[in-house]
């Protein structure tokens, strides 16, 4: 058996072009986001890759990068499953705040601190705050789960359960899966999937609104260490602008 | 128990403001149908009608209707169900023919046979022609299900098994349902709701982009029969020109 994941990080949102940190916080896609899923649709009708089933978040910049992308490859009416635990990375109370600020606020350590390091969270969100999600009711079910913050370590905690026991199941009925998704709970996900250190995971990021292809074989293993991009290009050059992001 | 059902009518679709038969063909919302769905939306998140659940047909028209009310709703990111039994009354060897010009070498008499009459189907789409869905890959589990004709009595036939596997299930667990359908299957499903008979079903008109809501009782039988426009004025005046279209 082999199976077929797609991943597809959202395109630029309006708080990624106004440098804001997100999380959790439900802003739309800007219009050079729009664009870049338009062409990560284009690039799934191009090599053939047709998504069977779509799993996004319960973010609207995944959910509108998945329904733009579909739409252009003609497989916006396949089956949707959405969860929670696709988020973004929490990002606790810096939610709304300037990287930039942030940065000069705090110092490059720090900064990088929470930005990178794989089990220190940002300061947790005060309930009921402008930015917490703890009134909103898509959440209203998480109960003690609702973060309040999260480092990627977290993120990889409550992500691995719906894997297991939502993706998976599509990739061995034959699905070829489409995971739309955000830069933190990919990079959860490519941690998982490649056997990527709690270190060297720092220093990988992936770009926005190209997908990438994981080969899986019968143990769910990549036969592509690393997935393969759809336009490869893109992706090396994309991936360096996200690199010098904040500064 | 009482359990609240919303219908939502797709908005303009190029091939609406082009008077084309369209059945099955799977063209896009015209800039009007955008802005319909639009206060759509609108009209949801005023009312404070706001759907836990979404069901849709395999067409583009009724998904971009529902994405796009959803969005302006703040509702995005509700669980997704799509079926082809919601799918648009097949319209067999006249889609893609204007209406107007079918008309005219028809004649009166069979163009309102074929638009209006409970039980008689245009005559059978050709297998392998343009607007034929038999190599369409969203119908491939369909086999001997895959209609190449309709008429109402055919929609009502493979809506109700959906409505009764699917939407009462939801409606049963307390959700309030938003179906996102066509004129003829919504058409198909108000018959069985308002126990309308074969021959007055041909007068009912739903207009376009305006939510119907039903409260249903633990029967599932309507307390408000023939339900509720959330804007009662604009639906009026739509229904009426509904009526006429062809002309």
């Amino acid at each position: 058996m082999t199976a077929t994941l797609v991943l597809l990080r959202h395109g630029e949102s309006t708080w990624n072009a106004e440098n804001l940190f997100t999380g959790w916080v439900d802003v739309p896609l800007s219009e050079k986001g729009e664009t870049e899923a338009k062409r990560g649709g284009e690039l799934l009708r191009e090599s053939g890759v047709l998504p069977d089933v779509l799993h996004t978040s319960l973010l609207r910049r995944a959910i509108s990068t998945a329904n733009i992308a579909l739409d252009v490859a003609d497989r916006h009416w396949i089956p949707v499953r959405r969860d929670w635990r696709l988020n973004e990375r929490h990002y606790g109370a810096l939610q709304g705040k300037n990287k930039k600020q942030t940065l000069e606020a705090y110092g490059e350590e720090q900064f990088m601190l929470w930005r990178r390091s794989y089990d220190t969270p940002p300061p947790e969100i005060e309930l009921g705050s402008e930015f917490s999600q703890d009134a909103d009711p898509r959440y209203a079910d998480l109960g003690a789960d609702l973060p309040r913050t999260e480092c990627l370590k977290d993120v990889v905690a409550r992500l691995l359960p719906y894997w297991d026991s939502a993706i998976v199941p599509d990739l061995r009925a034959g699905r070829t899966v489409l995971v739309a998704a955000h830069g933190n709970s990919l990079r959860a996900l490519v941690k998982h999937l490649d056997g990527i250190s709690d270190n060297d995971i720092a220093g990988l990021n992936i770009p926005t609104g190209i997908p990438l292809r994981y080969d899986l074989d019968a143990d769910l293993k990549p036969t592509n260490p690393g997935g393969t991009y759809l336009d490869p290009e893109a992706a090396a050059t994309a991936a360096a602008a996200v690199a010098s992001q904040g500064r």
